[in-house]
């Protein structure tokens, strides 16, 4: 459970910055070199590394060099923490509001209303 | 764009802690006076305070003072914010793996092979 709330913490803080979900939405497209990403950044290098190095610790990314390029991918299971977190919240969200109508029309006049 | 580029930060960064996700959790079963929120929660009120904040600016919760009790409720529309987002960046992957895969299919040789 602590690595699961951790695993969280990493994808929410490193999806929190425009710049790595701009290079998360690139490599969506699939794998670049660190060159291509940093292209249409307008930033120094090492700003784009850091920001590579909070994507890889997140795990939503991993890279690998051959030779002297080092070419980024996207690890779309990182996607899955957070999309089964937010679905938990969501049902028991729903659930609550599900009580809540059936209560509402469980009530003799209101019930009666509510149904036409 | 702006605007959504800046709430996706917004909602990002206030899912990437847990006290502030467990509040969210327990709003998720019903509005909440602040005492009652920050009873399972072994803090200092001021620390409280300070991640409802946070909360209340990302839009995931709202708050209301009914004489000397701080109502809070879950704004659930801010989920969709982010799922959205993820929505989009998932069906870009997924396009790209389809073509790979029409790609991979329309080879001669490999295409037979993974038909079977």
């Amino acid at each position: 459970m602590t690595n699961y709330s951790a695993a969280l913490d990493r994808v929410f803080h490193a999806l929190a910055d425009p710049t790595r979900r701009a290079i998360v939405q690139r490599l969506c497209r699939g794998p670049a070199s660190v060159g291509e990403l940093a292209k249409p950044l307008s930033m120094a290098l090492p700003t784009i590394l850091q920001h590579l190095q909070v994507l890889e610790s997140s795990r939503l990314i991993r890279s690998e060099k051959i030779g002297r390029v080092r070419t980024c991918h996207l690890e779309p299971i990182a996607f899955s923490t957070i999309e089964h977190w937010i679905g938990r919240q969501r049902m028991v969200w729903e659930q609550r509001l599900d009580r809540l109508e059936a209560y509402v029309k469980s009530l003799p006049d209101k019930g009666g209303k509510h149904g036409k």
